[in-house]
């Protein structure tokens, strides 16, 4: 191993300077391999096309140049060109490291010093790959079955699927049909994005072994993850299993001769179908995302257009999978129902379980994978940022692997089963409310799935509207991807309108109440409104082109502790108007549904909760290009991430850093859009939980009384459910940073070679705690809001049963749900707007104002960003699961508290 | 004019230093007023035993010592020796300044050049005095009416009032006479505290000058914030007026022959007075507390414990006041009623007012004092401690005195109000449920007045049983305050238990039930437990002696961001505990009234509710004591600060340390005993609303179904409301608090003299200033505080008007009222706790654990202090007061909503 050199110049560099570097770069070029005296090597950095310029000669040089001895500025990186040829020289190749600390003139010396007593260990040549991570490549169960089956059965296998399915469709309303097709072609559609997406290029091999590693720690998480979430889930089935064999039975089930083995064979099947479609829906979302990520960074260098491109596909796909499968797994399960078991209308309370299992492994998905991605992140910055002053993503850093995957972990596969479960629990609540309705259930049973499967073709068409340019080799300027993307949003969004009006005139009219389609159109217009004005709230209280981020930043001047609490303040402020709009739009959509005109036996108007649903729904009816632009987030992020750590240029990096912006807003819109919709969904649950009371108990419950004090205390519970649920949550983050920190901390102590990259860090260490401790510490808050509303509605039930007070324990758990949804929304309406405020108002300093990067404000600003990341990524997304699951549960569940 | 000439000396200063400084200093006391030659003048600081070996010598010295002209270390106070003889040399004196800027070599140098250049200004001597800030002595004008009066009239007039009350008590029940006896004797004998207090010596002059300029601008304050409350008084109850004037009587009011003129004089005039009360409630707290302060100082320069007794005696007098006036204004309220108007029952209806009167001044005195306390003091530490390196209480801090008055207004005033008004609540809300109590009501009606007096005398026996040493000049070795404060109450609350019992046998005992006053009994003392826990809880997460402090101090060592996600944790988590125990006392207390064997008419127990009113009886059944002990925590601050800011020696100051560190636990525990009463207070008031509206409505009004969509709103608002005004009360301190930074940083520059003393900083512009900006930022709270439930109620009202849904608007408000109160008692608990917490894991670190002061750990709990102190001072205790102010108003308003 010999010293090769190093090639530098300093962006501040004079000209006359580089010149200088060039004549001593021709007389090196001579003595490669015997360079003899080196009294000063330093290294600094050029601009792209001057570096250029430096390759063409395929010089190595080591030099003295007394101008630099005082060189005291920045030294962003130093490349180590390889010659071609040589004994015991290695191969061929161009590797780039980065160097973030300051120089000054001393520690220029000292590497001076190094070079002449023959320590060249820092600056010799050493090949630059990452540590074998691969452990074996991970796929799930269910699909290593589907490989293993010989192609022939596989494709009989599906075609009877296929058989089946149209056949139950067809046997139950030409509607399942329709939405069994278009699930379908979606799916065709999905396959044809992934191939699109997977047939690009992975780009040089040190973007793929960076993302090899990335995908490696994202599987082996979700492996893990999800093994434990599955014996939970199993657990769990055993115990609703139980409690369905001794519960009574409807007198809906007795008169469509539903046993009690059967139904609770039914409700338990369906949890385990919505608890594995959910594990899917992650899945799918990491799987695309771990691959789409290398493709992104490598399209970047070409165009960026076509990164978008590639990224918004990526997303597409994922989208298209989780919508379609919430779709087609609600409409197969209830065609089933309605074939074999010939029941009607009740059949959507059989679907609860489907419901359940979605929400009880989103939340363990999201917590386990927020807590991931935000101890990661949070810890590799303590040490890496702060403590250690090196950049983000830099390959020094031991956590900066496990911050990677932690995007794909945290954002990609949580989010999918997120979203998966919010359109499960939307559409089983509508068809519940549907079901109740007197005329014509089934059009109104059918309606959700109906406007799903079009949110499927309007955003197909979304998404394929955003186009890459014809010669994606030539680089063109970049249109601003913000624009590109709310593009495609106005197509999906005008076609959904018109399609949300089509349908209600096609399932909605009845001749009982010729007009209430044209009211149900409206409310739906209501929901499309309300998610209008959510973006647009959030986005006026986390964008820096606002005045509230803008007084944050300015906050930031005056130190850390200002920051805080106008971070805090503002948060806390920002969920006002959301509750106005909610409030608006609730009474709105349940008036126009009143006066619809459908009434029911007695003459009063029954149409008022079916309203706000279809409130909910039009809210809803875009969901999947919602979720394509929250996909596009994450991927956009890693695709950064790969991209810094493989030293492309500045060029690319500016590309990635541009998508990864306008990634960032559309996490925040989806956000806002995320919690508007539990809003209004976990209203529809609530009321399906009274109906499903009021079945089992066999009389009527239609009141929570709040006025009596185990009812309030029930309230005074669910909320407290809450803010501890937070608290553990952020909690948990803050203790797993610690031991990254701790761990990071270590590597640098034990391996001092790190930082000067003599030695490799040890990654793999790293994912393998974050992992460990993140799959331990989801366990806390997840079983709070698993046992908690079930503690509560049996302690309720026995007092209830010794101080003669009936349902007691069902109105407690009642008001647990009301106000836990209540307090639900604000909080993570405050976690999650206080968070992207911060962030942004960091970015907003980063973009030079208030003193910029380094400054003191930038420092209180950083400091409000970490306090952030939790708050927003962790706690924030999880709260939203939680108030969806809260509902679920208590549906199932209800046998428990009667 | 000379130089005299400067002591000093290091901590880090070896022996040997120390003696070269005694040579030179005998060299220097030749030379005295004729130092020839200077070439550099260090000051260091010497610890006080090796101080007071220099006084003896009494020397001036000015000297060039060559082992110090590299001292780099921390200069912290020089101090200034005048001979006692000379011409033109000043008089004898002692002053010491704190200098707290770090030294270079540099700086040394050129405070050396200056002296050498005769450039003698900062070291010359100069009189120590503040600023005239004397403005006229503020005197309300109720006291300058009864000043006015000649002293005979007066007597007159007061055996007249005296003979009045008891005329009406006697007609009434001799159970009024017994409270009126007892208000009185606790009249006396606080008059007997204030006396014993003000009979204490008030220092030096210079302590004496510091005490006046906080006078003046607690005085100041207090004139100009309750000249705009009273306006805003008046204005509403204009507005109470119009509304009851034309509103529907209620039945009993008919039955009794009230008249709606009647009924509209008298709500409005026991608004008025309850106003009144509240007002002087809270002037009575901050008139002790800035006479008391001073003496405090004072004795601390004698003996601990005649600090401590004066701060309890100062404290127990204005408790005494409080707690009396709450109890014989309802008292003669009540009894005018009585005998007056004739009714007997529906009676305690009529003093809503007088509850609603109290909360509204309560609520803008404690967001006005609130804000004020905390915007000087972050403000203060922001420019003082942080940005220049002074020290807390620094006099050439321009905010300095802005900061000592924000304790008096902050703590002692809007405590005082506060504590009226929870007691006043709690008693009529109480004595509201006593009068829907089928047998002898009027036993139940009286209960709480005489459970109250007899809380006026264990608490003056427990703040009696607190005596100072024989010889108070003899300094005695110092017993820790809280031991001394918890024997007083361990006193008071074992006879309250017993008083308990006794007042529950005497009044509660009927023949109906012979055994339901052993089941009120236990309901006391559920509410005493709750109590203790609740204090125990607090202590738990706030003392540094239990785990969650010191996990977050912990967390400080990793950052600010960590520090804060930690509190944040900690104080979310906190709530858990405290709601449970809140649940189990309100159903265990509610069970046991509901088994008394009270029975209404159709034999259905009654008893419940009024259990539960017991309990928080018992919870505020020495809350005189409690009181006390709050009240002692500001005025042992204070006296800290005129310490500090007189520069006494070290001794005096380790005294008023421990006295100020006892202050904030007591601060802390009382915050956990408000919010724990406000949660029970709060679910009476809610019954006595829902029984005010169904007698308003002439229908039965028992239930608030929150599954009507738009109740469901209306809690959806209630919790809104409370994330809104938390914000924005948080946000007025930032705000204010930025006012007041500039102002420092203004006259830091444009008087650079301040830093060196050369110039005098301009106190009273800086409490100006505080006392604008916090008046106005009162407002913006306050406002939405009292109009969004009105605006709500009268909305739905309307709403429900057009929708053919009655007592829409009455329902959504009792919602709104529940939804608020659940997140108004979780967020004040997150708030006080997380805000306590950080207060004391700085302190922790300030014992020297994580590095101690100066440390980064150190820096990051000071974050976390300066985010706590809104949270724990002004949102968190106004949101207390919030919770009861909007039972109240929804009491006041609910013709508005029918």
């Amino acid at each position: 191993m010999r010293l090769l050199g190093f090639a530098a110049a300093t962006e501040n560099a004079s000209n006359g300077l580089l010149q200088h570097l060039a004549l001593f770069m021709e007389y090196l070029l001579g003595a490669i391999g015997e360079v003899k005296r080196l009294s000063l090597c330093l290294m600094l950095r050029v601009n792209e096309e001057q570096f250029s310029n430096l390759m063409v000669r395929k010089i190595n040089l080591c030099l003295k140049i007394p101008e630099l001895e005082s060189f005291t500025g920045q030294i962003k990186a130093f490349k180590i060109q390889r010659p071609s040829s040589g004994g015991d020289l290695p191969q061929t190749g161009e590797y780039t490291f980065p160097v973030a600390r300051r120089v000054n003139s001393a520690s220029a010396m000292m590497m001076g010093d190094d070079v002449e007593n023959g320590n060249l260990g820092p600056y010799l040549d050493r090949p630059r790959t990452f540590p074998n991570m691969r452990s074996k490549p991970y796929t799930p169960l269910i699909f290593r079955i589907l490989r293993g089956i010989n192609v022939r059965v596989l494709v009989i296998l599906l075609f009877l699927g296929f058989g089946y399915v149209f056949y139950i469709g067809a046997s139950t309303s030409p509607i399942i049909v329709f939405v069994f097709s278009v699930c379908i072609v979606s799916f065709l559609l999905s396959i044809y994005l992934t191939k699109w997406v997977l047939s690009k290029d992975e780009g040089p091999p040190e973007m793929a072994q960076i993302s090899e590693a990335i995908r490696d720690g994202a599987e082996g998480f979700f492996k893990t993850q999800y093994g434990t979430i599955s014996k939970m889930a199993l657990l769990l089935a055993l115990v609703i299993l139980s409690i369905y064999l001794f519960r009574n039975t409807t007198p809906q089930q007795e008169s469509s001769g539903l046993g009690r083995a059967t139904s609770a064979c039914i409700t338990v099947a369906a949890f385990l179908l919505g608890a594995l479609c959910s594990g899917v829906a992650g899945y799918v979302g990491m799987w695309v995302s771990v691959r789409a990520n290398v493709r992104v960074s490598s399209a970047a260098r070409r165009s960026a257009r076509e990164a978008l491109q590639i990224a918004v596909r990526a997303g597409g796909f994922s989208a298209l999978v989780v919508v379609g499968m919430a779709v087609i797994g609600i409409a197969i399960l209830y065609a089933t129902f309605y074939v074999w078991l010939g029941v009607d209308s009740p059949v959507p309370l059989l679907l609860v379980g489907y419901g359940f299992g979605a929400s009880f492994v989103a939340l363990f998905a999201q917590l386990g994978g927020g807590i991931y991605t935000k101890a990661a992140d949070v810890g590799a910055d303590l040490v890496g940022k702060v403590e250690q002053g090196i950049p983000e993503d830099d390959p020094r850093n031991p956590a900066v692997i496990a911050d990677l995957v932690g995007d794909n972990v945290g954002d990609c596969a949580a989010r999918g089963a997120d979203l998966f479960e919010s359109i499960a629990a939307e559409i089983i609540s509508a068809m519940i409310l549907g079901g109740t309705m007197a005329q014509h259930p089934s059009g109104f049973i059918l309606f959700p799935l109906v406007v799903h499967s079009f949110d499927l073709v309007v955003s197909s068409i979304g998404i394929l509207s955003i186009r890459g340019t014809r010669d994606s080799n030539v680089k063109v300027p970049l249109e601003d991807p913000m624009t590109i993307l709310q593009k495609g949003y106005s197509v999906t969004i005008i076609l959904a309108v018109l399609t949300f009006f089509g349908s209600t005139r096609w399932l909605l009219y009845t001749e009982q109440a010729p007009s209430a389609w044209l009211n149900f159109s409206l409310c739906g217009l209501v929901g499309i409104i309300t998610a209008y004005v959510f973006v647009w709230i959030t986005k006026y209280y986390t964008d820096y082109k606002h005045e509230p981020v803008r007084t944050l930043a300015l906050s930031s001047s005056t130190g850390h502790g200002t920051n805080i609490i106008a971070g805090v303040s503002l948060g806390l402020e920002s969920t006002a108007l959301p509750v106005l709009v909610i409030s608006v739009s609730i009474i709105s959509a349940f008036w126009l549904g009143h006066i619809s005109g459908l009434v029911d036996e007695t003459g009063s108007p029954t149409g008022g909760l079916f309203g706000t649903a279809v409130a909910t729904m039009g809210m809803l009816s875009t969901a999947a290009y919602i979720l394509t632009m929250d996909m596009f987030g994450p991927i956009a992020d890693n695709a950064g991430g790969i991209v810094e750590m493989s030293q492309q240029p500045e060029s690319v990096r500016e590309i990635t850093d541009v998508l990864d912006a306008v990634g960032n807003t559309t996490k925040a819109t989806t956000k806002g859009f995320a919690i508007g919709s539990a809003a209004l969904a976990s209203f529809l649950l609530f009321s399906a939980y009274m109906d499903e009371v009021s079945s089992f108990a066999r009389e009527p419950f239609k009141q929570v009384d709040i006025a009596i004090p185990e009812v309030f205390i029930g309230g005074l519970l669910g909320s407290m459910l809450i803010f501890l649920f937070s608290a553990w949550a952020c909690a948990a983050v803050g203790r797993t940073a610690q031991e990254v920190v701790k761990e990071v901390r270590r590597q640098f102590i034990e391996r001092p070679g790190i930082m000067d990259y003599k030695e490799k860090p040890d990654y793999g260490r790293c994912v393998a705690i974050v992992a460990s401790a993140s799959l331990r510490e989801m366990i806390k808050p997840g079983a709070l809001a698993i046992v908690s509303p079930i503690v509560v509605g049996f302690l309720f039930r026995v007092l209830g049963h010794y101080t003669g007070h009936p349902l007691l324990g069902a109105k407690v758990v009642a008001a647990l749900l009301m106000f836990a949804t209540v307090s639900g929304i604000l909080m993570a309406l405050f976690l999650n707007t206080a968070g992207g405020a911060w962030d942004n108002a960091k970015k907003f300093i980063e973009t030079g104002a208030l003193g910029g990067k380094g400054s003191e404000s930038h420092k209180a600003a950083v400091t409000g960003d970490t306090v952030g990341d939790p708050f927003k990524d962790t706690a924030g997304p999880s709260l939203h699961v939680l108030i969806k699951m809260l509902a679920t549960i208590t549906l199932v569940m209800a046998p428990v508290f009667l």
